[in-house]
């Protein structure tokens, strides 16, 4: 398995239509909940004062992660940055 | 409680006594884990290809975060950003 | 309780309707001034020559710092960078 | 009277001798409290996880801020940057 | 007296209907003619290649510049850079 | 097998050993080849006017790539960036 | 032959007709697959997260590579960088 | 004649020779102050709260301006940037 | 004589009408030409991969380059950064 | 043949023998010469304010610019940025 840390800042267009809009964040929300209960996105947080998040995953490739980035429903107004992770040497887990 | 998101990026000096240096690493793992143990230091990941981590702390006020980054063995070595998170409106846990 | 400094660079799009910028405008002085008068939102400052400003929040958490944030009137048009303080060794206060 | 928000990033070099560097810093607290009880250094913060602060200086004039700046005993060994601040409009003091 | 070094970037948007423009720039410049002819801005020099100027403000306070700069007929569509000055130790003026 | 792209920015510090220094490059060298042959660094360029490499790593993991970086016999003077790869939509292979 | 480390990030506008966008799409992966062929465009790689990519050209000269990149029907929605590489000495091929 | 905008970030290392060292600070001031009186340097302002200087030089060429820039005795120790001006629209003198 | 190094970046908005496009194109590559053969612009190189180039501009004054570059028919359109050369010891010529 | 653009910023430590110093600029000097008189460096100017330059050279490839940079005397001091040039589509040469 490969854990990466995720960051995604978010620009909707003002000028998107509402209803897709909120369609489009309805999708975010199912989507990455699927991902979360799938085991494949462990952790989520909001970044305070941003419409940004802080993600790591945990998926069997870079390329499993790509896909799933790829296909977010937010994914064409994102900006996305990508690190790879490892075990610290310190961690007690 | 509080969740911050902590980058530390290590830049120990060449001319550091050898002694002194592994004496300051050795502190620095069990100061970590003791704190790893409480409970306040939930995250480290090493980034890969680098002498840095990534953190998640879990502590009762930014005050107690400063204490604890401030008396991190290698602080004095050390560039840190702190950046506070809140849960995510997606998050399922 | 829980300092941030918090700066916001405000960006209103030129195309917004000229009615819904004054609203949104007002809407934000009234949210601000009852933050202040709660304590929440202690100082405000207006930096020079620039749409925007410098603030010091005073709150029970980061997370009740987002729900602040993201409940600005303008934060669809504003760029937020939130960063935690804690008390001075050498504050007379 | 003029308002100015500061940030120093402090920077002691390693081999500084180490009671040259505690006489400074306590020089350093010294000069930043007298400076606060008179009314022209009204806030200090340190901001957490760094070796920094951010400060708000109450002086009669721009000329008068360098002088005190330039006069802090740990001026050679910090990194400053100056920004003038002015009311808000939507400041309730 | 307060001395200012100001750096203005100006991007007027390609769709500005073209009498508000030339209306804008004419303002503009009646303006600053009258701000520098009542000595308050004594310096203004085009920067080779761009739409920018450096100037100099000799204004009482801070406050007195901001008032100035968020009234230049431009402003909705300038960069500004603000950074006091203090007179020089080798300045034989 | 996970791609990554690696890039190196060598800094060896001037008053390091001559005889250290050239030991520690022939070992970076071996220890490059090594991995070269087996198949684990498939790319390796100079890039052109710096003492720097562009890189492609084809490693089981993450953690594989750490481990291989970490011990570098120049780690300790580089600077090291990693990006993920994955298979391009257009690639032809 | 000249080999160049090149850089591309797409950024289409939402705005472009969605035939026109299809059809773009299409002869810019037609036009890459003819290059790749032919020896002048050896590698391509998707960059985890982003819609950009990290390529090898090999080609004979600099004039052929911009010939190459101006031509690409996504050019006028890509920022391009190039880097030109030369062998490695620890090269073992 | 030309007008240049000059920045000059004084860093003078700390284990320089404390009589090297004032005798070179004196050596600048006199070469400054030559060169005010000759015309050639009619403005230089302190930046608050740094050890650096704006200033404006009025010379023949660019090329006299290296000239006097290169022979600075802060010159190793200062980081110069240069930007040329010419005459604003609006410039009233 | 003075010379300049000149970098212009070319960003032509997408919704310029076509003629007026092509138009402007030609007329700035006229006029480009003719301050070439009159020795103004002695070289100008497309930088490889990107709408930009690199020029050497041989005038009597930066203002007479300000002059040339503000009256370039895309300059509303471009990114210009302006390096201010002399010659160098090493010149042979 | 191929063009590149070269700039070059020198940092000689300010503990390098003195000799050793004035020995190795007159090599570069030296160096340089040579290549510009074979054709190869055919220009080289220096950027006013800086101890750097800004240089063309006109090689049968980007290896043989980089064995020729690699080889330059002052090469362990100076951070060198190259940049691919072909001919601009306005240029009457």
């Amino acid at each position: 398995m490969a854990l990466f840390h995720v960051r995604m800042d978010v620009n909707i267009p003002r000028d998107l239509d509402p209803e897709v809009r909120a369609e489009t964040i309805a999708k975010e929300k199912a989507y990455s909940q699927e991902l979360q209960r799938a085991g494949k996105w462990p952790e989520i947080w909001r970044i305070v004062g941003k419409y940004s998040n802080i993600s790591i995953f945990d998926v069997d490739s870079a390329d499993e992660l790509h896909e799933i980035l790829f296909n977010l429903p937010l994914f064409p107004y994102m900006d996305i940055e990508v690190m790879a992770l490892t075990k610290h040497g310190s961690d007690v887990k």
